[in-house]
């Protein structure tokens, strides 16, 4: 495995774990006025897309991070749905 | 092209742009309380690793999408220490 490689890797891991912060802060703070529910939305389409990519080039580094990132997409949905209120 | 080409790059273009609706809101509304500082701080980290990443193997759609995001989350991070307050 060359340093790109690895630097790929670890920066994919990362991404997959970038909406998990704004979860538990608004899981906190039952509080979401001031998020973007359409950053959301268009996060969750795209990862479906990503996702369809990955299984079409059967690439499971991005079918991996990108389930993950579905999953907190449409959690941050349900949440901004729920507490959109101040 | 394929069409597994052609999806992968819509996907990338759009992951481009996942950012945006969050700082138009934000720019427009002044206020940033219940967005987390941290989830942009991670991809601001997150971004210069793709980003360098994209250099090392010389993927332009990678720097590019990358150059992109590391710009709006720049800008979010800044808008979010200007309008922590209500």
């Amino acid at each position: 495995m060359t340093a790109a490689d690895m630097l790929g890797y670890a920066a994919g891991a990362l991404t997959a774990f970038t909406f998990l912060p704004q979860v538990l802060k608004t899981w906190k703070e039952k509080s979401a006025k001031d998020v973007s529910l359409y950053m959301f939305i268009i996060a969750f389409v795209n990862e479906i897309m990503w996702l369809v990519y990955g299984v079409m080039i059967n690439n499971w580094v991005i079918i991996l991070t990108n389930a993950v990132m579905l999953v907190m997409s449409g959690i941050m949905i349900w949440l901004k749905m729920r507490y959109n209120h101040q």
